[in-house]
């Protein structure tokens, strides 16, 4: 396999850069779940490029077709699927990329796993335009887990040395919410999103990119979703979030933190909540998981998407059909920084790790 | 599922703590394997607890017992299953445990999880002891790569505010390895891993406990190894490391350093290696990893350790049956720091992860 | 799951009659093999309609697009999607079809199963029409094993009461195979095929349906393939065969003629062919399987299709909404006898279950 | 993989017919689903040879051992394991078997598959024996089943030239399953039960074996359970059934009959029941299943088992390592006719199957 995700939810995602079309198929869906078109693309919308001066400038089109089943609105049981036309793909000649590969793109380890018989163009099935068929297949699982009262909510937590400020891992703030669909960067305060904005500028400016964290929440999950072990809620949200380009790390809750402290302090506390009688913990130190299974706190967690390894700069690399050293200067449109791109990504990650465990969870009921 | 790992070998682990026994199944590997117990054994006494102060007194004959796949010292191409028993299990009251969730662990979550029909005996099948079968299949993954000459190899590279020296991120250090097997702690720097047991000490002392990280690293795996998307090497391990209990936080390479790291700082340049004539990086920012395909260059990672949950002071916690504020004193035998003893399954951890890919490759080559 | 096939390959079915499009997406399939687009449609012509008066006489543009994985004329490692766009839908109003269930057809269970939300247009997901895209991923399939020396042919073997010649099960046989080709109806003895046809239309002037048999030979397959219990080649072909409408048995060998024979009989014994000095059996009762493994004789089974459901005569139904005894006469285009267009459905299954179970053993050696 | 089974069940099989142990795991089970040690002890029984001289002489002590999963007479949501120590395996010497393979059995594609290196003592995991875990897991599955009120019963429909009655395709009859597990073998008629004995003790008075025909059927199963297309209820009961040893063909209601059928005759019509005044067919020749999905009426299902390939007759082989032709006698103990204890296993993936399709179904509501 390989692009293919989920245990009783089957997402398969294909396509590459530059291919007729990218999309997905999501199998395993219960009949009757709405589908809202139009809140769909609006999601889609947030991923796409070319609206703010720190991203790429082309176009994208990112229209999704839904072209099975999805009638009258609503989910039908049969398996969902759906594709985004390549437009804007062009035919230059990509035989220098086939020899020389990027640094820190998947170029070489590609050449080699597939003996050379890979689709170089736009870098091919390894695009980060792969993830908009995953935003239209998480749109979905968003929209059905809301339908449930789980929101998830995600921002740009740090870019360079700046950071937002933190999410609320006990509460759901819709006004934090807003802020990060409204301000300059998807962030909490407008002010870190404004300097965040100036990194991004000033990276861009030197011809280079630059790396952040995202941060990502998911409210109103009740207690007892997840499963042990190999599948409890971080492992999914970990194997879906890695396969998001240029994740290099995952954390739930207070993630490496962790090594720094004592039990004492990590443990989270229960208590009887006073005004719902329900058990409740009192610090969210474990991101809402324990075992592998959610506690009903909200499940916090961080992805570190490293700088955008398409840089104007000239870097050094090899011409492996001459087997020599070269050197090589991306050119093209290129973002400066993916992270803010990579925020409704996240929450399509999540949406649908989530949502494959709460059907899971259905069948063992 | 739940307790199940892989796309072409097929690992499934069974047991809880007091159960009469612990154990895993592992299909889908290729006959002609060479398994030797000893070596096998060895293995999983590194995961074992009783050889020092800093961990658990009890002592658990984790005596692997091969019932199944393996004949003459070699695999057959038939799934393996082993066992080990708990000849250790104490039948003593728990019905406070069923009742009063411990802060950290899994007893509040599973309980809702299973409609308290779970096992609570030492922590069901939530325990840590489940590590132990995990360390089976992991340490027969460790020979079968081994004999491909890729070698693995771990070390606690932090405990609260003590970092052990790095391992080297380029080249395999037998002399580190030595030394992780021979210092007080698995560590390569004989001085830190003296200071991590007195850090490790002194919360024992203070009946609480502490966290930690293990990094690990791949030498010898070819490039080309691995899939796109969500069976990349990295979320292949993820989704195992994630597995271990404890563990809040995976990256790979630079990992959460990305975030405030420039392109042209984080990319991997290219070049021939005079001697070998090969294609190499000059540096291993990417922790071996691009696309989800291997490089090369050593596959380098790391996974954050939570404090043991179980502390000897008291602690708040809530009463289920009677759904009102508790208090809670964990008594008994454990660790005040797990993280030397997941060393050894970081590694199984990641063999297995590696295994699975290289499989996997093999059918799509 | 439901419309998800493949231990190593991985493909996803997905569409409706009349939703915008049908298609599959196919993962897991290695880079470099030969895609020959002309002979794929050559393959898919062979199912479509519309070229016989034994079949229905609507028109199927069954135009395959591949809009991923295939560049070059070559599979690229990255996954492969195609789809046939529905350009002969008819959006006529499917308000008695969702009251009152077919007899034969799924109608009556599918509305129990997605509570009445699934799509009724046609048949929805459970329409013949999905056989289609089954036929893009097992056309590729046949040219991949095509070029591995492997050669699949089915056949009409039976319709109603006349019987087709047997097909060789030891030797493939190029005339025969010609002669399913052109003959009138894909059947090795043009007399037979005479016959059969008659029986089609006779059973269509009585506005009835009528059933047969279709058996297929995988010649070319070296011993050694298949896994056993739950993997071999008989369960996953079966797996894909009962997937396609209307299958109600499949057999391999000597089949249900088992019940009467002596191990005496059935045994195949093993010579050492004079000519290639290799170990061959004598006769192939076991249709070339043992123990879910291939044993270098042709793989031959064969799968009952029942009579088409859909005919023209009154039947005894429901109104499940009105909860009465109803009656209900199908009109419209529809096959009097779907086992003709079967044969190349047949042909792709199996492929498919023997490339995917080619893949996994690779993984194994 | 290979022998894994399911889709949220996940079943595995594993063990050699002389290793120490055989045994299965199977994960993805609800918690607190009763089982009941001595009610499934004695549905083993009913699969052990040795209580008639038409089965092997040898005594197994097949006493299934629960290590895990099982607490106070539930399940507990972990993963079930059960093992069957392997008392009576003798250590004579199977070099002859290694190179001489036998007619009918894995020997020789298993020699070929695992390049000499599977384990031949006793078919090692060819051997029947392993049916006994599958049995395990099945007794469990029908004991879920049974406390949803369904019901699973299968018989012996055929062996050689005798028939026994058919089992009633619309009512569960409590005296035919009586019947059954009162007469001789396992048949509804006595009188055929007689007859079938004395076919099989002709067969072993002539050192020849005998196959036949396991009837089976599910009652009590609602409508709307089972996947379209690859995960249909007739799908997940073939790649079970074919798994176990021995059955060649498998067909649901009219099975292969339908090739001589006119739709008017197979379709099953729909009315109102005067009594329940819910929905039912008025026959059943579909097997209770369309589209992949139950209609609520007995789920009917046959499969072919050969005669068994040990016989004493001498059978022409070849020596694989001399490369030279060969005679052989398999000698020692086997059953002339295993038919009737695949009954039970009959029943064991029926229930498996079934469970497995309905906590699929539960997770898609």
């Amino acid at each position: 396999m390989s692009s293919t995700f989920g245990n009783v939810l089957h997402l398969s995602i294909f396509g590459q850069s530059h291919s007729p079309a990218i999309g997905c198929s999501l199998d395993g869906i219960p009949a009757g779940i709405a589908v809202d078109q139009e809140q769909l693309q609006a999601f889609l919308d947030r991923r796409a490029p070319g609206r703010d001066e720190t991203a790429t400038k082309r176009r994208e089109a990112d229209a999704a077709h839904i072209i099975a089943g999805v009638v009258d609105g609503h989910t039908t049981g049969a398996p969902i699927a759906a594709i985004i036309e390549n437009t804007n793909t062009r035919s230059k000649d990509y035989s220098e990329l086939r020899r020389k590969p990027r640094p820190g793109h998947a170029d070489f380890p590609a050449r080699v796993k597939y003996h050379n018989m890979h689709d170089v163009a736009g870098g091919g099935h390894f695009s980060g335009r792969l993830t908009a068929p995953l935003c239209i297949a998480g749109g979905i699982a968003l929209q059905a887990l809301e339908a449930r009262g789980i929101k998830v909510m995600a921002h740009v937590a740090q870019i360079g040395g700046i950071s937002d400020l933190p999410m609320d891992d006990m509460v759901y703030r819709e006004a934090d919410r807003k802020a990060t669909l409204t301000n300059d960067l998807p962030c909490i305060d407008a002010a870190a999103a404004g300097r965040m904005r100036e990194e991004i500028l000033a990276a861009r400016d030197e011809l280079d990119s630059i790396g952040g964290i995202v941060e990502c929440g998911i409210y109103g999950l009740p207690a007892g979703i997840g499963d042990p072990m190999f599948d409890g809620i971080e492992n999914r949200i970990a194997q879906i979030a890695f396969g998001i380009p240029a994740v290099k790390g995952v954390e739930f809750g207070m993630g490496f933190a962790v090594a720094a402290m004592r039990g004492s302090e990590n443990n989270d506390p229960y208590r009887v909540d006073a005004e719902t009688g329900e058990i409740a913990v009192e610090s969210n130190n474990a991101g809402g998981i324990l075992g592998g299974i959610s506690t009903g706190a909200p499940v916090m967690w961080r992805m570190a998407v490293k700088p955008t390894p398409s840089i104007g700069r000239e870097q050094q690399t090899v011409d492996m059909d001459a087997m020599e050293n070269a050197e090589l200067s991306v050119h093209g449109r290129h973002d400066p920084c993916i992270v803010p791109r990579a925020v409704p990504v996240a929450e399509a990650a999540a949406a649908l790790a989530i949502w494959d465990a709460l059907l899971e969870d259905a069948a063992q009921r």
